[in-house]
């Protein structure tokens, strides 16, 4: 029989459907590949193609904006918001507005068109988090922004529109209602019972054994207890700590091996599959350390999102996490 | 320069994104045109391929899953709850579950392949709206559920498994999240100005007119101030009522006879797009008399929903509103 589980972050539930179980065969999905490279803004050499860099990781003695990198970040070219100007808040009279003030910037991750963060080593993926971390400190010392998101669309049908690899970043003057949620969430398990909840899962999914997919001294990688997605996998810091930013390095360092771990069991166990990656922080300026605590989340595009589900916030989900994590699990890498 | 606005019933932000603004003819669609009828179990003649019917409308003398019927409710053959057992609540350990408990319906609009609810007369899209409130009604009396979703997926893109037009309903034990917070920000809307927030979105869309895409006397189509995506459309009752199922006849006539209008808008100057629809109801059992205000939201499916926009809660709409409603009014039927 179908299950309906609860998040304990978000209070989202969602229906586990074992009427319509799927396994990692079912899934129709588009696998990524790269194409070709000869029109790509992202390769080197071809850095005329993008705006002016606004950071990058060089070898000795290159220029900026020419080749000799080993990542760069650039503004987006087709921005959604934009950094110039005063933050205007408004109202037009019972709704409300801002004029589109934000940042909104792309790290390339390589220079080379193939690589992706599961065929980069471990210190290609650490680069472009500490190149993550770069930004939002810089980010943050603008007073307009209240939240950063990073995110990944890796493959068309998760998103991206350009296939070299590359992460966003978008720094935005409110606080996304997702955003909201989880910490609202977390605060209020916090006044609850003086626990951090995200420490409360790690804690129960160690002991549990049965949703964890990959560890080591620093990071967890589990599948959630109430996924809305076959796959959805969590990779959370051990330490209990509320900003991304402020993490150490050798947690960077953890992370970027496991995660690198984690996308090649998908790769091998789901066909390359596209998938979206968010690091979820809190938001600049809310005291949220003692509640929050942030992690990675990575979901793979292996079904469609129908109208209920939007409609609803309801989702369907015909992968239980247990299965989910015990396939990853037992990849052979 | 793009715009962040909010939506004042969730409190939801979207950016309406002027950069990358989109005009009708410039989204990519898969237009919806039904082909064969073959193995269609929804088509008349075709019944015993259907689980036994829950409700019909027939002519007199027809016999129950037989022929002569002009609309006919059936449970799903696949259905994600099912209703038969006991509501357990289970905690396992931090987390929280329920056996899956529901029910999972279908409304065959139509004995007739070809048919869509922009192509049935007022009396055929009536009899559709009638059906989904008998079905509420009498689901109602079972106390385990908490509310329940009337949802239809126009076309394979929306979503539809099957091409024969149908709507769906599902009574949940639980208030999925949407409807949590549309009901939660009404009611805060209420509690702080004593007035419905949705009956304030009428008068002022009525006064204002640019959003306003087509009208009745009992009922208005608009674009809403927010829009999560391009071309969304809100059918709301002038009359202040929190229950759909509670809305006189004559309300489901003019609801019926401005959704055939507004949806054969969209097939004119969209292009017979794929769509979701979905009727916003109060949770069954909550006390919202006051301050919810039953509707309809029709969401063309002319964009794809990225990584971002999923996980962040946080939509990127490059059409606005105003635009948009303009299209729509200006359509000539």
């Amino acid at each position: 029989m179908s299950e309906l589980r609860k998040d304990p972050v978000t209070g989202r539930w969602v229906i586990i459907s074992t009427e319509r179980r799927k396994r990692p065969t079912d899934f129709k999905l588009e696998s990524v590949t790269a194409g070709s490279s000869d029109a790509c803004p992202f390769c080197e050499g071809h850095e005329e193609m993008t705006p002016k860099e606004l950071l990058a990781y060089r070898g000795n003695g290159s220029a900026p904006d020419g080749p000799g990198w080993t990542l760069r970040v650039i503004p987006n070219q087709f921005p959604v918001l934009r950094v110039e100007g005063t933050l205007e808040r408004q109202a037009e009279g019972i709704f409300d507005k801002m004029n589109g003030i934000g940042a909104h910037e792309v790290i390339v991750e390589s220079p080379r068109h193939a690589d992706t963060l599961a065929t980069l080593d471990e210190e290609g993926v650490e680069r472009v988090l500490w190149a993550c971390r770069e930004r939002v400190l810089d980010l943050k010392r603008d007073h307009r922004f209240r939240s950063m998101i990073i995110f990944k669309n890796h493959g068309a049908a998760a998103g991206a529109s350009l296939e070299h690899s590359h992460t966003q970043l978008i720094a935005l003057p409110i606080v996304p209602r997702e955003v909201r949620d989880e910490v609202d969430g977390s605060r209020a398990h916090y006044e609850a019972k003086e626990r951090c909840v995200f420490c409360d899962i790690l804690r129960q999914e160690s002991a549990d054994g049965r949703r964890l997919i990959a560890e080591n001294a620093d990071m967890a990688a589990i599948a959630p207890y109430a996924p809305r997605f076959p796959f959805e996998t969590w990779i959370l810091p051990r330490r209990h700590q509320a900003l991304f930013e402020e993490a150490p390095r050798h947690e960077h360092g953890a992370l970027a091996r496991l995660l690198g771990d984690v996308l090649r069991r998908m790769n091998k166990a789901l066909g390359m599959p596209p998938y979206n990656l968010l690091i979820h922080n809190a938001p600049v300026a809310e005291p949220a350390g003692e509640y929050y605590h942030w992690h990675v989340e990575i979901i793979p595009k292996l079904t469609k999102v129908a109208g209920f589900e939007w409609a609803t916030g309801f989702y369907l989900n015909p992968t239980a996490p247990e299965e989910a994590a015990q396939v990853l699990r037992e990849v052979r890498l």
